[in-house]
């Protein structure tokens, strides 16, 4: 017998019918002997429906007072449909009962639409638990310490259920979503792509900020903050299949060192075209350069991803990084009229036709010449590349976009990404 | 300044639009210095469409874990538009806070889909006050002592209004509906009918149990124990009349007894044909008859409105009662197979062509004559009484239903409700 938590989405919620799939699924579980934890996401639109409402009486706000009312609101959601799933599940004869994040609690901060989970008591959902019942715990929301409702920002179910399983020391966090799992790298570009059975925690952090947009980020860190065995699996199978192959399906993201042993070298290839380029030419290369352009970017709130300074050259260097395309033009107008004229007329060049590709994998670590490997490849297949970017786990490229597909096909294979077992 | 709880119903708050309007209202309160408080009822349509998820899922059960689910899916709907007023208030300028039932917290026991509230707590809804801002509270749901979300029943709303306005000791609780106040008699069928612009407790209450259906009885009750003045008025004027003639229209529901010293006799007429009659003949005048009749029908869940049983002769009695239309053939059904045959024989009549009307006022007690007055201006009109029964302040009559209308306007007339200010 296990502590199981499963996590359903907005598509898995969206109706009444596909609720009545999620009880079965979750009964059929509860009956192998297992004690269950779900957490649901809203019927799907039921958010947006609800924020629609908020825009139609008020422009958007920033206050505290406006970000608490919307929380209260968009809370709603979550205990409708888990109230929904336990009624559903009654109707399957097996008890269950829905709590809404204050009742658990699940203690947040008061930051309202993107609250953090600082604690959550468990003792209330151990004693339904041990009398045999299912608990449903709302995603997405909590209180905080004054006793206001909170939301933890969209995609903030993911975290719930993590922060659930980790307080309730579960032994798997079930993540039941449109995807079968994670892949080596999309489908859509590599169709040889293959699911991968396990993944690291720390490569599944790459790759979800890196764009593979199958877990929230949030969720992932805290997964590894708390060690809790994370699976993320299709909630698309029938409901009735076989208990263990479902248990053994999807992709899951280990934090034992040893299991990682057998690792690949690269586990996959992550891309996104989301991003341009800004170069910086002959900037004087004196303290404080970094900050001066920087920093105005920044107070314009735009995030900047890539930052690549080279080695001067006669006292001048060359300062790159990346943006997102939305913000390119806001940021080329910026430097130009701010920040150029302060630094002694150097040049601007940018480039919105660009996109990122990236190699993650745990094994670079312990394993040289990644890189290099992978920028023969490319060199191979005629690809130039713009900028270079390292970390430990992660080696990512920028080049011309249009050889985005052309360079993970490429890479895809010269890792063996689809022919290894991992 | 005064401390003012406004209620709104369903249909006041049925669209943004709507909403708008009551946020505009309740600033104009505010602006004119009064400490104010709203409870919402949820948006109309919204409870049914909740509900009606819950009986796609599961067939109507009366476990108490089913109950519990369906007060913490109905309760997201008045959880949903407190938000949004607040976000609507917010928009006009006005800071405003929602607060969900728990959140007060108003109590109730734990009796799911029918609570009653046992206190409320001010403190917090003082302090916001105190601070400047609307407090909104959500109507129609509380929290029982495990910490369990509640609901009060259909036409909650109202109580809770009245809860949180004796809570709080308010001036005066404002019902905004869709009349605009009790009237002497409905006035479909006397066009003479007239507004009361103040009406006893206790003759509401008469009003409401006999089908006046401008309040909710339990509101009512409530208002009665706690003293709360109480008003019924129009949601449907313009949200920028002037506040003098808005705060002086309507009905005021009074319980200050010498604010009734000039009360007419006779308040108000009232009428339903929503009743049946049942007279058993004959019946063995001994004790324990009525139980032996009345017990029956009870364990059917058959509720008996007006009960008539004459002085014997030689040993012999007629047994009569009303009961809701609807249970008619099935009370019918139930004395014939199960209670006449041990009756030793009687015989039982039954008409569903009744009607009930009913001359309430609180000037009755003190004044002599009036339901002699009340037959005569019936038989007057040729109407023959088929069952009296009286209390203090109301008397009522069965007769034919054809005589209905012909009945009211009578009396209404020979009370001259047309003509009196009340």
């Amino acid at each position: 017998m296990a502590l199981i938590v499963h996590k359903y989405g907005g598509t898995s919620m969206g109706s009444t019918e596909r609720i009545s799939q999620v009880a079965k699924r979750v009964a059929k579980w509860a009956r192998a002997g297992h004690q269950m934890v779900v957490v649901p996401s809203a019927m799907s639109g039921e958010t947006n429906r609800l924020l629609a409402l908020a825009k139609a009486l008020s422009p958007a706000q920033v206050t505290q007072d406006h970000l608490r009312e919307l929380d209260m609101l968009a809370a709603t959601g979550e205990q409708a449909s888990s109230a929904l799933l336990a009624i559903a599940l009654q109707a399957e004869g097996m008890p269950a009962i829905s709590y809404a994040g204050w009742q658990v609690p699940v203690r947040t901060n008061d930051a309202y639409t993107k609250a953090r989970i600082e604690s959550i008591d468990d003792q209330r959902v151990r004693a339904d638990l041990n009398a045999g019942k299912v608990v449903i715990i709302t995603g997405f929301q909590g209180v905080d310490d004054a006793g206001h409702v909170t939301t933890l920002g969209r995609g903030g179910s993911d975290t719930s259920a993590v922060a659930v399983a980790a307080a309730l020391k579960a032994n798997e966090c079930l993540i039941y979503t449109d995807v079968d799992g994670v892949y080596t790298t999309d489908p859509r570009v590599v169709p040889e792509a293959r699911r991968l059975k396990t993944v690291s925690f720390e490569e599944m952090l790459e790759m979800a900020s890196l764009g593979s947009k199958v877990l929230q980020i949030r969720s992932v860190e805290f997964a590894g903050k708390y060690k809790v065995p994370l699976r993320v699996l299709s909630s698309f199978t029938p409901w009735d299949i076989d208990i263990h192959e479902e248990a053994a399906s999807g992709t899951l993201i280990t934090f034992e060192e040893d299991e990682q042993m057998e690792q690949a070298v690269v586990s996959g290839i992550a891309f996104n075209r989301d991003e341009a380029k800004i170069s910086i030419m002959g900037v004087p290369d004196k303290p404080g350069i970094a900050y001066q352009i920087l920093g105005a970017v920044a107070q314009a709130n735009i995030e900047v991803d890539m930052i690549i300074q080279n080695i001067s050259k006669d006292g001048k260097t060359d300062f790159s990084f990346t943006v997102h395309r939305n913000d390119y033009a806001r940021a080329m107008d910026l430097l130009k009229a701010h920040v150029l004229p302060s630094l002694g007329a150097p040049e601007v060049m940018g480039d919105a036709k660009i996109c990122k590709v990236s190699i993650v994998g745990i094994g670079m670590r312990s394993h040289v010449g990644v890189a290099s490997k992978m920028f023969r490849s490319l060199s191979e297949e005629g690809i130039n590349i713009q900028m270079i970017s390292t970390s430990e786990i992660k080696t990512s490229v920028v080049i011309d976009e249009k050889y985005m597909e052309l360079a993970v096909r490429a890479l895809h294979k010269a890792f063996d990404l689809d022919q290894n077992q991992a």
